[in-house]
């Protein structure tokens, strides 16, 4: 059974770049109803990579943002803005 | 005597999100009259990292792009756009 597509915190603080980056590249994600594992597909990273980064938990390079951006078929400054919560 | 500001090659190819963030960084440093050194010391960042950052030879980090966007007093999202050239 896949994981379900649970959404990010809306009571999250984002305080950092990291924090943004990952509530978007998760709420991205769950609004194309894609499942970490897809989205490491699409994107040629691993799973457990995408929920580091979905959990702010590792410092991402451009280059790897690239991917995700190409893989959720986004403009990267998109993952960038900080949602209004 | 510093180095010249120069603006970024407006013939540039910008292919890669590096090279668009590279670009986008040169250009928001010499529109605010910064050296390389003078942007490296407000980000803790060395100035022949800034110098490679803007020729997109690193494969610059999240926690290192928030570190230049603050120094250049900019919400980090305006570096991933794509400049109209």
């Amino acid at each position: 059974m896949p994981a379900p597509l649970r959404s990010p915190n809306p009571s999250a603080s984002l305080t950092t770049l990291r924090e943004i980056l990952g509530y978007n590249v998760r709420a991205f994600r769950v609004a194309q109803k894609m499942s970490q594992e897809q989205l490491g597909f699409a994107a040629h990273l691993d799973r457990t990579f995408v929920s580091q980064v979905e959990r702010a938990r590792v410092n991402i390079s451009v280059d790897n943002i690239e991917k995700l951006a190409k893989a959720l078929e986004l403009d990267p400054a998109m993952l960038f803005k900080r949602p209004v919560l």
